[in-house]
């Protein structure tokens, strides 16, 4: 978004899914911490309401899955990847989950919007 | 997910991508008759706004890649999959594009939707 063209308006600005699962993720000084390995949607809204991103190797954080409401990422035209509003101590203390286990979508969804202060997409 | 509590409001009806990427697509016969191949989202707003679906193999229509709109894609609980609300005329006389080609979403969407006469994303 840094050097986004201004005469784009945002609503116009679609991206393939496949653009973005997979995609890195970076932070506030643009260094490369993690990638987004899924999104939570209404099925039928068709409304992203999780990224769901992992940061193993990166930040010591372990292989652990977290969701995040899709507004902490903003898309960055300049890295054509995602940065991530949200510091170090926020993650370390973030709700997560073992990509091995199955993730219950409506009470998980509930803990990660209570955790960053989002509304909730259930309401 | 077929004996899914109806207690549950829809809104709260989430799915993961992995889920929906790669589902099977069937008509309103039950036929299989295609797949997601991926998804086309707002990267701000983070809303689906076009499904690319393939039917390579089914109704004879070759490899191409369709972008629909995703309101004419519905999530069928007892197949746990998505129902196209489309003919097999309207599928034959629809935009697509070659999967090993770029895709202009801007211009590709209006195309779209002008097809299926839904509300332009962009608007």
């Amino acid at each position: 978004m840094t050097h986004q063209d201004p005469n784009i308006n945002e609503t116009f600005d679609l991206v393939a899914s496949d653009m973005v699962i997979g995609t890195n993720v970076y932070d506030a000084e643009g260094n490369s911490v993690g990638e987004v390995e899924k999104l939570a949607l209404g099925k039928r809204s068709g409304k992203v309401a999780y990224a769901v991103l992992s940061f193993g190797g990166f930040l010591g954080i372990g292989t652990d899955y977290y969701p995040v409401p899709w507004e902490t990422l903003t898309y960055d035209e300049s890295v054509q990847g995602f940065r991530v509003n949200l510091t170090k101590e926020q993650i370390e203390g973030a709700p997560r989950y073992n990509p091995n286990d199955d993730y219950d979508w409506y009470e998980g969804g509930r803990t990660v919007d209570d955790y960053y202060g989002t509304r909730p997409y259930t309401l």
